[in-house]
């Protein structure tokens, strides 16, 4: 017998008025998304919330508690919509304080480009206890406070972020997903995809329709964490799909 | 004296594994959120959530007792994955039932495309008590019961279903908003921002700061209800950039 695997969850708070009034179509969800599945971690859930220190304490207190990460994004530049420490620290119930090495660091990059201002020296300030996170895009850190990430909401300099934090995060055995796709109505194949993944434990099976050049069709996507166990169950897919007379696209459509 | 204008708000749910494993880029809270400006309605929190109907209950009770108005999308279709009726029936503490109005849309959708399967007829199921929400783009509709609004998680199909509710929620006045781009660091206008936010009682000022073509810049937003108030507040952004020498871009950069 197996010991049931432990699962490493991590959920996200994209802090920002920009994401609710539409303004900015967020794409911070789907690369951290992407990026944990690679550490072996799970995005469990995502809040949306305003610039708001009651949101942001509300949902990072419920979420770093009942997962293993939290990470966040927006916030932390130097203007007067950047409250994400200040919610955060509050959330924690510490002060801010200036972090020494964010401020060397910001002192660095702005040499040339000015001076460390009042307002650049904003962006040195950190919940008590945290550490950095580096950032290779732009002068200011990200900043890590125990299980807490807290990163920018620039999408480019959140995946520079995120770059420096692959491989440090303890994780489980990564989630691995393969993709086909097909030209069908998902609803002629609904009781197929229920038995398929009823009879392939340890799979879930996604799907995806769309409407294109004029026709229906569905990709479907297994996901598991053991390839065998992945390849066996796309393979009854496909033998499924093929019974019913459907080309299987591989990679999906 | 005036009173003060009461805030419509909404919260919108966004039901999906295919979210949360980075596979798809989700386009329907941009989209949602700004269909609700026009309506007069602030979409105040999102949350992104497993097909999970432990998560989709509990977040589909506390978001739809507080706020006026609940979206969901997703999980609306035949397959197996597709749980956001029951869901919402469970979180509402109703029975599930066939909706007489869409089984007859469904019936005559599917005429001339291999008749009504059961499959397809799950499509027909809503929360007891519900009304249905045109969906012109393909044969199923979505779903409205009380203040919970249900649909579809194709973008392309929420966007028929916003399009048939356009003008048939309560809302108060809408958002407008204003964005002015300039060639400036933001840590150099933090001051400018802040005091004039502070100075124009009834703005929000939002800065999103970019970093292209080399150089760094930023793009200001101001919202606000009253077009008399927005307007002089971008002309007091505008003077006060102006006097640091910078030359400002309409519309943004």
């Amino acid at each position: 017998m197996t010991m049931p695997e432990r699962i490493w969850t991590a959920a996200l708070v994209v802090i920002g008025d920009e994401i609710l009034s539409g303004r900015t179509q967020d794409k911070n969800i789907a690369q951290i998304a992407s990026w944990l599945n690679v550490q072996g971690i799970r995005l469990k859930e995502v809040r949306v919330v305003a610039d708001d220190q009651g949101a942001i304490v509300e949902s990072v207190n419920i979420l770093r508690t009942r997962n293993d990460y939290l990470f966040t994004t927006g916030g932390i530049g130097p203007t007067h919509d950047d409250i994400t420490v200040d919610a955060i620290a509050a959330a924690l119930g510490v002060e801010v304080i200036i972090h020494p090495r964010a401020r060397a660091v910001l002192e660095k990059y702005y040499e040339s480009r000015g001076g460390l201002t009042d307002a650049r020296l904003r962006m040195a300030r950190v919940p008590d206890g945290a550490d950095l996170i580096e950032n290779r895009m732009s002068g200011a850190p990200g900043i890590k406070h125990g299980n807490i990430f807290i990163m920018a909401g620039v999408p480019h300099i959140t995946a520079g972020m995120l770059e420096s934090l692959t491989g440090t995060l303890e994780g489980g055995l990564p989630l691995l997903s393969k993709q086909i796709g097909c030209w069908v109505a998902e609803s002629e194949v609904a009781d197929l995809l229920r038995v398929t993944e009823k009879t392939h434990e340890g799979c879930q099976i996604g799907s995806y329709p769309f409407f294109r050049e004029g026709r229906v069709g569905a990709n479907f996507v297994v996901r598991s964490t053991n390839q065998a166990t992945l390849d066996v169950c796309i393979d009854a897919l496909k033998a499924g799909l093929g019974e019913i007379g459907r080309e299987v696209v591989d990679g999906g459509i």
